[in-house]
């Protein structure tokens, strides 16, 4: 499925001041940026940094005079969605698990998987496999958790959302996160466009890794899982910020846009979750 | 300097769990491995996984029967200490890194920079070098925060412990880190062996990213920097732990050994940081 | 019904210091203290402070020399519970409420009812009584939160137990006060001694007030609610701790014992509980 | 000092809902109500509650239908300060506390004393007298402490202030309340009227018993101590909000007023704070 996507920030700074963006489109074996385009302002102020092939990619902005910056980036995107087999998703082991990925069972800034433990087992370790267990998550956070602007802050972690009830797409994400970790699934934090979401922002979920692949999740149900095309990745939304600012800088403007370029675009809905997994990344990756 | 140490841990363990235990001496362009061996109880349970070339190397213990699990370790490791010119420290603008260190400057588990850059700006600000700022935020948190054993748990943070004031290794690293990373200089938690320490144990302290080097602070002044013998490295406690455990499974008993094989080792102590810094790390990594 | 019950505490202390102890039963017109006696060493360090009609009762014991020092309390107290039809009890609105009542709706240091309001009415806001609520509060709390010693310290809230799951009978009618408040029904802190608790231990649970009583709530289910004297009332356990140390104390001992004195003691159970309310305290008081 | 105040505060609602409004200047033996007139709308749907000779007064509305509700009070008032010489103020031990001041003592929602001992005494427990550790407290809050709007919320409390170092009036007091409380001082929260205050509006204070008097501390430096009015007091904002709701309501708009009758009036500053203590509470209440 092609995408065409574009976003606009416009940053009030205090210079000296350093930006780290995330608003490219990840390249990689599931994805494949068919053309990008950045313009950023001031003029040579920015670099792109992180790998060319696989990880994150930031727009590093450096601000020594003025006091405005600003970043357009457009790009059309071609993403390949993975449909699995629930029934194929066989929970991996710690003891079975790739080193590179114990790093995302152990708790992080948003997700205190560590303080979570009794209250994931309670609830959800009665269902039988990993991908039950995460289905579940999915469907009592969105059930319990009210989407609601303006009732979190860049402070709020799961810790809070399992009480407090309230978030947005940020929140539902960690609280998702936490509840996988304290059930030994390794878990990570998604950032991203979101094709059909309303209002357009930038989007975030989760996913789980079950079976070998990294399964994606949202409790928000507010965009489909085969309509999202990734920025990056990380143990929380510590690592992949849209905008993390090191001396002082406030956005002033966002527009965001992202649209499926073909009319045959199906949505995965949440209803297909119990009968059909989506994976947007390699295998193992 | 060479160092002869060795640890053995117990547990108790209800079957089916998994550890993983860092206890492994890690080598790199700064320590040399001169001979290692380790056993493992119940036998064929164990194995070393992570990088044999830098990074973190953990002993995965799967227990599938029985109660108990075990590892000896021991080893003979030669360390080379970097001493450096505080005055040739330069802080490194978020401008100018490497983005492998930009993970270093975000919040984490146990260290909430994100909530400390008012406070740390406040105390810390006003000293004119990164160096300087670091040796300050050392010498602060020893003068404030008292070693006191058994008034922490396993979720205490650098937030509680810059109020609580009360704290162990492992927090007097989480709360020097955290003001680090809210200064602007990237910051990561040390755990290893430590010769001279009394009593006997593993150890904690932290990393300061600067002037191209990872530089060694150790705000509870119990161990000298050149008698440390790194076990591994990670944002914060949540990735190095002695023990990870996946199950059920609870420490029993614990012995740690370690001494200077030769007899001219001369410790280096805090009153030196003022004029020499010390790095256990190959530059910049 | 008479209970005979007695206390010993032993404290090590190091003076000057103030020891504010909550051991002595309340006499109210539901409690009548048939004969009591103290004795307290360091002799005449000590004071008993509050109301003899009414209101917590505290011995003050003041400690200027020496390094120990004891409680010994002892006493025969007639309880009276009045035995409520549920159907009859009906939630009082604040627009009605007394004044004196409305302090035990805000939060307290323990309680933060204030961050509990999504939570309380999603789970138990469709119940239709006021005392429906209780009691589903009381069986949620009861099977959802472990019983374990050790799991929680003095600064354990209600908004931590309410996630971690597990604490103690403090831990218990904390979130159970909190829950009541978020729904507007005032609730309060009970501390007593209580027959057939197994091993002896002061006890704690909770009061919530419906219908024009304080009606008792104990959701660990580890005492008979009709076997219970009252010792004092409060917000929250920082109001009625059983010592309350100006100064460096500590407990080094502690001995309790309570027990009915007549044969045909037929203890309340959690099931009557359904069928017909207990309350301990006089109508609105 | 003669004093002419009015507000005008009015809600959307959804009822039924309950207000609870602290907007009424206290009468005391150091505050007279020269005459006080307050509107409610709607009409018929407010009563005052609560004590006519002392004690926090309520207004409490009741919205049975309409979505609008708003109170105009106006009064004046005669306030009394009492000039006090800081060499009289000696610190009540608890030992010889009066038992209603203790409440005083004790941890509350917003003020977790318990958890500020450590870092109290090694910031202020070198202070020589009581007095001059209240006085230390409120100069070094105001020197770390930034008043800036927006940066809390009502969840805030002081132990997140003591770090976060930002926050408004009731954040300021909350801080203020907690250090004195971990040094054994009893506090309180002021809430009141306050005359030159830029923008106008309700404050928040704190006062400390020292000496058998309340003396009041403002470590906000924004209004000048004798020119302040009481609307009430509490062990911290959660017992005398402006507004309390009990369902669903939002205030849309306010209006303070606050101002001296008389020509002479020299407002007591910070400064003065040194050589002489202010009291607005009639001895020992």
């Amino acid at each position: 499925m092609i995408f065409r996507l574009n976003s606009t920030l416009e940053f009030c700074v205090r210079p000296p001041a350093t930006l780290f963006l995330s608003v490219r489109a990840q390249p990689s074996r599931c994805q494949t940026i068919l053309h990008e385009s950045a313009s950023i302002s001031p003029a040579g102020s920015g670099e792109v940094i992180g790998s060319e092939s696989g990880g994150n990619r930031f727009d590093r902005i450096k601000i020594s005079e003025g006091t405005r910056a600003s970043i357009h980036y457009e790009a059309e995107v071609e993403t390949q969605c993975s449909f699995l087999e629930p029934d194929n998703l066989r929970k991996v082991s710690p003891a079975q698990m790739d080193p590179a990925l114990v790093t995302y069972l152990f708790p992080s800034r948003y997700c205190q998987s560590d303080l979570l433990g009794r209250f994931a087992w309670q609830k959800f370790g009665k269902f039988n496999s990993a991908y039950d267990q995460v289905v579940e998550i999915t469907r009592w956070t969105f059930e319990n958790v009210e989407y609601l602007s303006g009732t979190t802050t860049s402070a709020t972690s799961a810790y809070d959302t399992v009480t407090q009830c309230a978030g947005v797409c940020r929140d539902f994400a960690h609280l998702g996160i936490a509840l996988c970790r304290a059930l030994t699934i390794p878990a990570r934090y998604f950032t991203g466009y979101a094709c059909r979401l309303e209002p357009p922002d930038f989007h975030a979920c989760f996913e789980a890794y079950i079976g070998g692949n990294w399964v994606l999740f949202d409790a928000t149900r507010l965009a489909p899982a085969n309509g999202l095309i990734r920025i990056g990745t990380g143990r929380d939304a510590a690592d992949v910020s849209v905008c993390t600012a090191f001396g002082i800088a406030s956005l002033v403007s966002q527009t965001i846009h992202c649209e499926a370029t073909e009319n045959d675009f199906r949505p995965h809905t949440h209803e297909d979750l119990e009968t059909v997994a989506v994976s947007l990344a390699p295998p193992g990756q």
